[in-house]
């Protein structure tokens, strides 16, 4: 096989280490048959079930059951924690209550994007951030003790389990009771099942509905998958994970993947998640993000429509854009789409160039036409 | 085959994403066979080239070259740079040259590891960070802009290759000259071959001596690891990584493998590398790690030697370590030693427990006899 078939399949085992963590939910990935994982977080996440198809059409139609425990808790707790939540994301969290979620992006001091978590508000002292792929941990603690605030920050034992798709609250209500069809989108509620410990959200990274369940006691992650496995059957539920062709169809932001180390929250999208009046003496990235957004913008992100039939993989790699040979962006994800029946992808690029605009992807040695299109696809 | 076996062997696949990043050397490394990865920083880092024992006896009697890009820099530069390098480690680092690397522990405000870089001092103004596997660059800023430094922290394009074992030293003297045999150990110098920028370090993740390339453009990955594998033909290079095995014999750490979230440097034998003197308002991590070496140590690191005879395979898991029952810390690695014939592993474990201790380890199920060992087993 060639080399880049190998490469952008990822024909390679992961070597243990105990540097890499495996959720309370490994094993039983393991026995559902997970073929290729991702590391996230430290953690190591399945990514594919061997049918991604199948797997893309159950989330689109029925529901899906994943392992996301790499959406790991970055806990602020104590006299300062509501005071450290707002410093740390960009987002006013002034009208977030207690029980309610947000999805709430983080800059550092040059109002570059350094994470998009979404934030857990258990109590007026106590916050959970439920980050993406980098270490919000480290960032908290130096900001905290730099500032001198008094609050802890730390990662409780919090394992979520998405579950996912148009049939899921069939299923969390068969579990739970029927009070989960009246929970809001981004609300959600301390609860238990058969002794299991768990915060029980409307939330999950996909547009098509569904639910996550933060279990708050890892010696209980077989037990939990396979409680929602059984409650499910009825609905054919099945194991899945966050769907990559759904992701990009419905124009969801991938930290780190989409993102890199001179993002502005502006240029993916994410405008209406920063305020401005934010104090900027106070709150990370408020001053830098009211220059940026005074000044032209130099990139944006758009969507991407490819001419080739061929289904297109991902790759480790961004790849360049090109219009009239000059490079002007870059592609920073694709997919055959299955309901579009067509390649799609984001593009990083250069605010000169839009939607219906004409250009090619150089990948792997070839130039491949597409045309820019506005985000979400679908 | 069982599920266990299946998750220590690491035997599935590695999703493709521009999250994680593959190094400039992932091509040469992929036509070499390499077999296994592990995520480091983010990037993809060959673990294996299939021959375990053979990639050993290699580094041990021979020489080997490896892709260690993934120990990724993070460069201070500006007036700020020196007092911003000795703010983020617990070294004192006032004896450090230019031309010379130190390495270099970094812990948070409560005297935590966060990371055991090496540094190297390019300049007066210019630092890099070469690191251990956590976001370092993420710290690094909140405290300069916190404390209003005059710093620019970055990223560089530089991507280190590894040319480890006793006969190295003849394969960097034929590509670059003689004077290499003369560089001391941790010392470096900016040099170029071939056209291609590099600085070169007598420097290395093993106890069997060598230099690493911090190969400064990265368009020339492939070339550069041709270049080694050419030159070094006459001493039977082949391809490596930073053997398992021989690190665990040599006592050498893994920071987040052999560390937790609340381990301080005395408790993985990093007392020398700690300088207590250095002054507590400025340097993180000093006035917590005075108290704490003032106060009765809790945990420290030492070996174990087991009574199996059959090879023992690692694991994404710490393994508990029992003495009469009573859980009293937790294996960290394990391998088996090819040259003591034996498998040894890493206890963190209370100081009440002492080398010649005997104790058990409960792994898959099993509770297996092991004597504790001081460090390094050679």
């Amino acid at each position: 096989m060639p080399i880049r078939a190998v490469a952008s399949r990822g024909l390679f085992g992961i070597a243990p280490s105990a540097r890499l963590r495996p959720s309370p939910y490994f094993e039983a990935t393991l026995a559902e048959g997970a073929t290729s994982f991702t590391i996230y977080n430290h953690m190591l996440m399945p990514t594919s079930f061997g049918k991604p198809e199948e797997e893309y059409w159950r989330l689109i139609r029925g529901v899906s059951q994943w392992d996301v425990a790499c959406e790991r808790q970055v806990e602020l707790r104590g006299k300062d924690a509501g005071r450290l939540a707002q410093i740390l994301t960009v987002r006013d969290l002034r009208s977030c209550a207690v029980g309610q979620a947000k999805y709430a992006p983080m800059c550092n001091h040059a109002g570059t994007l350094i994470n998009d978590p979404v934030l857990l508000k258990l109590a007026e002292d106590r916050y959970w951030f439920s980050i993406a792929d980098s270490n919000i941990w480290f960032w908290a603690r130096a900001i905290a003790a730099e500032r001198g605030f008094q609050v802890n920050v730390s990662e409780p034992d919090v394992s979520p389990l998405a579950i996912q798709g148009p049939k899921a609250e069939h299923v969390v209500a068969a579990i739970f009771g029927d009070w989960v069809r009246t929970l809001r989108y981004f609300w959600f509620r301390e609860t238990a099942i058969e002794g299991i410990p768990l915060v029980l959200a409307r939330s999950g990274w996909s547009k098509q509905g569904g639910f996550e369940l933060f279990l708050m006691d890892g010696q209980h992650g077989a037990k939990l998958w396979n409680l929602v496995r059984e409650a499910g059957q009825q609905w054919d539920i099945a194991a899945g994970a966050p769907n990559w062709c759904e992701r990009i169809e419905s124009g969801l932001l991938s930290y780190g993947g989409d993102s890199d180390d001179h993002t502005n929250p502006f240029e993916v999208r994410l405008d209406k998640y920063v305020d401005l009046d934010l104090p900027e003496d106070e709150v990370i990235g408020i001053r830098p993000l009211r220059y940026i957004r005074a000044s032209r913008p130099q990139r944006h992100q758009l969507g991407v429509v490819f001419e080739a039939t061929e289904p297109m993989v991902p790759d480790f790699l961004w790849h360049p854009i090109l219009r009239d040979t000059r490079k002007v962006g870059d592609l920073t994800n694709c997919t055959w789409s299955y309901r579009l029946n067509q390649n799609i992808g984001f593009a990083l690029i250069s605010t000169e160039c839009l939607a219906g605009d004409t250009v090619e992807i150089l990948k792997q040695g070839r130039k491949i036409p597409g045309k820019l299109a506005e985000l979400p696809f679908i």
